[in-house]
């Protein structure tokens, strides 16, 4: 999709969207240089570059960003709930350290920062549904508003420096390689501890309504921004439709022919009742849209785990 | 104004809105603490209670805080052309300063916090002029987003913890005790280098458009808001008019009768051709409206000016 072997650099390689996006873009042929904090080479990101660092340190962020094309920027060190009891640090880590990205990115010519923000959380609670880009953004976590705060950033530098950038909003992802953590992920957290017949907890009463959507269109939606020539710069990805946690859970347990072991707990502050988007915008700027069904990316995604065990 | 001479705190009260609110609520009754940097009582807040202190130092600001019912948030440690320079700075000085303000807040039981927004850059470059409250918010300097960033976090920890806030998106004021600092204030700028006779440096060619308000009508919107009971929160106070910077000279030589030396300078980039705000939800929802004309606003400023001489 990328042409003339452009390089890259994929910031959060090691993490759940990092990996799949590494191992799509080696294997269309670009150079692949893939950040994270990991010590050890990632045996999954086979043919890229592995670059050891840590976001929040601009020294090492510079010398790894120098000499790169486009930057996929997929880093948050917070996850909406932790985000919250402590705000200023979710400043300093998230905040701060895409500044200092943005001003190396200005400094050693990057073409462009694909951003991923968050179609989750950005709009805030909202009767507007499915909600478009243009909606307002009143987010009830610090996370929420860290990504908002970035995405202001962006778009100040291309007004300041002429630094071209795209920010995708992006859903509920769901798929291969994403690894229950923080408690993010109820896709992989319900079918990691069904498969191993372990309980899993659920805030709330089930009826939390999101958008999910499968990696790999998410994927092709981040390769489509890396060369996007259009004046639009912000995008939901998702697939426009909602399901409940209840729906989830059913359609796993389909999936997998047994029931799964629920602990209900009380509903939590930063859930939003209902978040799906619209994806009208991506549809026609960008001529993407979602390929696979939520059921067909459930049964890719079982099957990845059973590969696992 | 405000019943049972509540206790106030000023946060900003040396400064140009900070020294207005300051003797209008000594008059009106309340018990008012002063916080600024001055180490030396200004004369001018003969009434109120001086508390030195610098903003980003929680320790001395929680000191300063506990106690008190209503929180006047009138800091932000940056200019509009300043913040672009080191945006990390403006984030450490405005966001994480006001993001401890909210904490101490909360552990203590202010009542309420009323905070001074930007009416002038949050909105950025828009067509929709006069702008309301919800039209996009783009802007194009980091002075902006951090408004707007302490804007959020003032609605999370209303929806978080309760804590009761107001927003004021406040124009361009100008009046007596506004003194010409880092290019700001064009009004005061003007008259003060007027009547010594001296030439003023103008960005661009005099064509940008601003929403100048009289201070006064400012401080009486500061007193609607620390009282108004209703569930909105965010209001633009300027006046729904604009005029040019020329025409700002102009009326400024009529009432002085002499023509005022200028020396005109490349436009800026952080300046947006023209901010004008509506006003319709402050007039409906506070039943707030400025009172005092532009011609009889400059009468009265210049009235100080030659006061002091």
């Amino acid at each position: 999709m990328i042409a003339r072997r452009p390089s890259c650099i994929v910031l959060g390689a090691g993490g759940f969207l990092g990996t799949n996006l590494c191992r799509r873009l080696v294997a269309s042929g670009a150079r692949v240089r893939a950040f994270g904090r990991r010590s050890s080479f990632p045996d999954e990101l086979e043919g890229a570059e592995w670059y050891q660092g840590d976001f929040s340190d601009s020294v090492t962020l510079a010398s790894a960003v120098e000499g790169h094309d486009i930057v996929f920027h997929l880093i948050h060190a917070t996850t909406p709930q932790s985000a919250n009891v402590d705000m200023a640090e979710d400043v300093r880590q998230t905040v701060m350290a895409s500044l200092a990205l943005l001003e190396i990115s200005r400094q050693v010519n990057v073409k462009r920062i694909v951003f991923v923000s968050s179609g989750g959380v950005i709009y805030g609670p909202t009767t507007l549904i499915p909600t478009p880009e243009g909606a307002p953004t009143d987010p009830i976590t610090a996370y929420g508003i860290s990504k908002l705060s970035i995405e202001k950033y962006l778009a100040l530098y291309h007004h300041l420096h002429g630094l071209e950038y795209r920010i995708l909003r992006v859903t509920n992802p769901f798929g291969p390689f994403q690894v229950p953590r923080k408690s993010q992920g109820i896709v992989a957290v319900l079918i990691s501890r069904a498969l191993n017949d372990e309980t899993t907890e659920i805030w709330g009463d089930g009826s939390v309504v999101r958008d999910y959507i499968f990696v790999e269109d998410v994927i092709d939606a981040l390769e489509a921004a890396a060369v996007d020539e259009s004046d639009t710069r912000v995008f939901n990805i998702g697939t426009g439709h909602g399901r409940s946690v209840r729906e989830v859970i059913d359609a796993i347990e389909r999936k997998l022919g047994k029931k799964i072991l629920i602990e209900w707990r009380a509903a939590r502050r930063v859930d939003v009742p209902a978040s799906v988007i619209s994806i009208e915008r991506a549809r026609e700027v960008l001529g993407w849209k979602p390929k696979t069904s939520f059921e067909e990316g459930l049964t890719q995604t079982i099957a990845w785990w059973r590969s696992r065990r």
